[in-house]
């Protein structure tokens, strides 16, 4: 039972921070609405970081906090670990705002710090959020059950970027929302446990789509993708993940404590 | 509202210095000719020039300068600002001349600077543009709508290098003007938002075509290349990208400041 | 006969090592039951590591200890050697327990340890074991023959990543339980010398399934999996190793004092 | 106009450090038999070079050029500058002999120098000289078609690696003549501006031709590019390009003293 | 004709080598019977080797030939210069030994030399030699024409991995008996200027077939290569090469010299 234990606080942990890390832009806002622009920035710190001694580290937290701060009322930023779970990277940021050059500004600021200089940034996937595309044209019973509310507290996350082909870009409307439909269907009995998130990225990113995924239950994950990969709609995926991100929702200040051993 | 101003701001500047920059060849003709030739450099600074003192830093981007100077009778160049949006590099130079000796020459110089000799040059196309292919057997009333001109002072860039199948290629010329203006038809409700070029090629790089956007508004471009994998073109598409570009068009000191930080 | 000799010496340690190892969590539950999660983590050992001296290495190896003893009560790790046999990585770790964070949380301060920061983590596979699917629907004496008992003390160990195209995924469960039994026929011979186990990844992963191996016959091992390549179930492999895994167990001590050489 | 004069300058100094070079072996006979070697070396140079004082890198040129005579009368060499058109290596040998190990021993040779040290050799390619196939199987007013003189003095080089499928190499020879005569019809109206010569490198190479092209006028190569992915052969590329090399013919001397700024 | 002299020479020091190392363990029954197992390691070095000063470098080759020595009971060691004619690595070795973990013990104590620290491992192979699997059901001529005794003293070697596809696999025994009768006709005339050795792969590498050639004649090999590009088993090569490896067979003491330069 220990390691529930260990879970509930570290989710109490991340709620607590993005209340704080919120106060200034509408937060709640941003992650709700359409037309808001999102950059998942992946980083892998280079050794020069753990190489500097502990004062320089610290002068160096201090300065990434500020640029945080100094970025706060035109963005929200949600920090990820990946260091154990992922080969590609240590950490990720997801940023939301309503335009994407203060995405860019926020990055490149952190990306100037002492920090942000030990940084690779080894992948970036950029999107927009839009209004729902295919649920209008689902059958009443099935709206309903797509608004059971989604899981809060949730300490796993897992992105996965996907590419289309052509056949389902011009396949009719009506048997594209078929094959949603059917998607749909088979996430139902999830909804309590994988809480989702979706973003457009054609042209703005090498990918189509930016699935974002959080949930307490990585078996219930698994079993949710299979599903997936079982309905018609998933002879159209080009690419599915390829990198799928696999981490920890952590607050900024554990995920800096802990890459700083 | 104030990113809005702030877009603005960077707009006009942008617009300034190009006017500075094309003081001496007729910049306007180049961007407009055909027969003319583009090399895209893109680039990610290396550890070293953040590391260098400020003064030599300073003497750097004097030197910087004068290779923009020295080529600026053969030459036009604009600048991009990649970091915090491409994991891929940090900024990228659009060259434009009559000869793509010129382009070497002029990249060659630049790369045998201080700060050149700091730079990894991650990706380079080459391309030339043409006249118009299709468009001569397109209807009238298209034709007209197709001079709709485009919006000026645009702070985003996108470029998409694109290769086509074989099939493409050896479609006969008028199933080919079909596809081609089932594309055109896409692509009239964002001429306002979205202005395009088109350089060509086959045989001058791994790629037969560099596609270049500017907007203000990455949503409708969004909205646009959507429209565009909706079109029976898209099934000729090989490649789409990769790398897609999205970057901010910024001044050459600009980009110089933020890389310095 | 020699090296028959050299096999068992290796065997018998593995096994000695695996005791003591496993003496706080209930390793053989973690081994047998469905639910648990996997985290093979594969490294190659940098430059630096060589470089330290001999003290600084031997308080490494300490170190390193520590961290696997402070976490053995959460979970399980086995130790491989892939250095000479793959030119991907130095070796690998194989991590079981009830719960993915657990396996974060042990890799995270591993790779805070000196001997971590010389570590460069080249590939790392999530899975999660789960009760058999097929085999319920198998014939009887067909489940008879899989319960035969599997080897012990093998030296080599194989791991090999596979992924399933669309066609498998949506294929009705009668027609991929026909195709399962004819793998499982194809395996038969090969049960008294080559032991197996599953993981799934679907989602957690850019993968499907870990196929995990051990076995003291690689001759086997090579008609078996030859074997594999001639049921219909091959056509549906979008990916079969790429990495293929190959290496020899080992005791940690004893990767450490090769890696330290 | 200026800069046709700078071509027409660059040209003739090819022409003249050709004559100079090819003093020893007959190099011309070595250009036009078949049953040649020719090796393309690519390489990037490493920081190290342009960070040595000015006298060792005098020395290193002095030892360079004492590598180019010690295997003069073994093998002829030409040079090629692809910094500023190319991302993947800044120059490239192409190295002519009538036997491998010539071209090995003198590779081998160079890369133990001072500057050879200092260079990343990022691709080569292996090809043989061989009599024409399928040429004279083709219609008389043809075959005197195909023997227009090459244009001479051309400033610019493009090297494109080709490989097959297997469907080209299972094709009855007739069906093969009949497409290679539509691939050389298209040709026929570049041969005054763009001269070719062909390789071929199964088995010596992951690849079935090296097709090296010479020309003054890329705007005419471009379009003969073009032409070729338009006849029925371009079904039968599984590759082309991948890396298409685009650079200029230059000296020696002039390569060294860029790659030394 | 001086180049025909200098590979015989070459050739006969090869030969007097392989006699020397081939002392302790039985070298001619290794390279001839089934069971044995082969890997090949590629190596690149890196520049602290050439960087130490003489002496050093002197100890390190001395301390190279003791590890060679060391295991010369238990396995066979062939080496091949590559540098020159591929960019992909230096030199590679090809192991022989009845037990792969006899071939992990050299290359792992071979890496832990002050020589072997200095090597980046870009590629290994692992394989297992076995009966002929076709041969017995082909006509007896072309038995016996295979029996044609293989050409000795080759200076040129070429290694070509092979991965077959699902329909390979999957095909009745005598259709692929058929389609290997027609691969044998195509390499009869070659017999007597290449000389060649199979290992198995599947399972133990992401490979099907090592395949492995010795010639003194690069022309015929490119012939033997374009002539099984032109049957039908082509096209089930998933994988042919990618990469070759094509160098030249040199005793290690004049590897170590020209690696030393």
């Amino acid at each position: 039972m220990r390691h529930r234990l260990v879970l509930t606080v570290l989710a109490l942990t991340v709620v607590a921070f993005a209340q704080v890390a919120g106060a200034e832009v509408d937060r709640e806002k941003l992650l709700k609405e359409p037309g808001v622009y999102a950059t998942f920035a992946v980083f892998k710190v280079g050794d020069q970081w753990s190489q500097m001694d502990k004062e320089a580290r610290a002068g160096g937290v201090a300065e990434v906090k500020k640029v945080f701060q100094k970025h706060a009322d035109n963005l929200t930023v949600d920090t990820y670990l990946l260091r154990g779970l992922s080969e590609k990277a240590d950490f990720f940021l997801r940023v939301h705002s309503k335009e994407m050059l203060h995405n860019q500004n926020f990055l490149v600021d952190l990306m100037g710090t002492t920090f942000g200089k030990a940084l690779r940034n080894t992948d970036t996937f950029n999107g927009i959020t839009k209004a729902l595309n295919y649920v209008p044209k689902f059958p009443d019973d099935l709206k309903t059950e797509l608004k059971t509310p989604p899981p809060q507290g949730n300490p796993y996350v897992v992105v996965v970027p996907v590419r289309k082909d052509a056949d389902w870009w011009l396949m009719p409307q009506d048997a594209r929302t078929a094959l949603m439909k059917e998607h749909a269907d088979a996430t139902l009995v999830y909804l309590k446990t994988v809480k989702r998130k979706l973003y457009h990225s054609s042209g703005l990113d090498d990918l189509d789509f930016i699935t974002y995924f959080e949930t307490a239950k990585l078996d219930d994950f698994n079993n949710l993708v299979t599903a997936l990969l079982q309905v018609k709609e998933n002879h159209h995926n080009k690419q599915f993940g390829e990198p799928t991100l696999l981490g920890t929702i952590r607050p900024l200040d554990e995920i800096l404590e802990i890459l700083s051993r």
